[in-house]
């Protein structure tokens, strides 16, 4: 995995990864993702497939990174005044964005990467900052909150013929906040 | 997809399946997936590629196909005499397939075909077999079993640093035999 970390924001180097995602997004806009090429993203982006081989190390590492900077939230969760309806936006949320057409190539690109770790550190992230807003009410931990609530949303879009129905879901979060 | 159903079993076509399956069986022993092709999967088995094309489609298929045979238990769920002992063989067993390396490349190759549902449907069909044993107890659905034991084992392996841990699993297990 040849992602750089830690780059300085505004930098040359960020410059080129914004232009490099955003001729990915931009062609995935435009064409079937199986004939997506290195050659063609680099055209795009203006660079040279070799800045493309050396930063990401191949097609896969580039998707994956795309499709981890999509999912890696904008803002901070919403904040509705209260733990469940925090949890209950956020989990909505979550489904929705899984179940759609991007958030299951998604699912697929960063799995068939190195990167899937990260899912789990950007959920975590986002449900712990739900937490960290109720200091003094008892609450699930993070890692509980995962495995009840995205865990049976992803492994539903993945292995079963429907996606989590939102009434289920919501009793999942019950389930959570009742421990 | 082109797998056909309802094969008679020892009839022709069932005896071809099963040698296409034990080549793919062996090949697998001897290298690496990535470098196995049809044309020799074919030599093995002693049919043409021709075969295997009419009958599967692609080698993702295929190979999906054959991690889903291995997946369908050979026999029904230990049965330990009651209903949180057969929870807890059938989820620790589960968990240790899931996470063995033969596990994490059947649940890859088969969310890289059309046959991903089906791997609900035989966990469904494991756990109902449980349930089914205990008529006048109280006891989760098999969805909510799905959701809060499978879900949880399978979200940890594809998309978290480590396996979901045992005690973790059994803690889950008592959460969902105590709604």
């Amino acid at each position: 995995m040849a992602i750089k970390e830690g780059l300085r924001p505004g930098g040359r180097s960020a410059r080129v990864q914004e232009s490099i995602h955003s001729a990915v997004r931009d062609l995935l806009q435009e064409q079937e993702r199986s004939t997506l090429t290195v050659p063609q993203i680099a055209a795009r982006a203006g660079v040279t497939p070799s800045t493309i081989y050396r930063r990401w190390g191949d097609l896969s590492a580039l998707l994956a990174d795309v499709a981890l900077a999509r999912m890696r939230p904008d803002s901070e969760p919403a904040n509705t005044g209260t733990l469940r309806g925090d949890v209950l936006a956020w989990a909505e949320q979550y489904l929705d964005e899984m179940s759609s057409q991007p958030g299951r190539n998604m699912l697929r690109d960063v799995q068939s990467s190195t990167l899937p770790i990260y899912c789990a550190t950007i959920i975590g992230g986002q449900l712990q900052a739900i937490l960290d807003r109720y200091p003094d009410q008892p609450k699930p931990s993070v890692d509980r909150l995962i495995n009840l609530v995205a865990a049976p949303t992803v492994f539903r879009i993945l292995f079963s013929e429907a996606p989590l129905e939102v009434g289920e879901l919501h009793r999942l979060i019950e389930i959570a906040l009742s421990q």
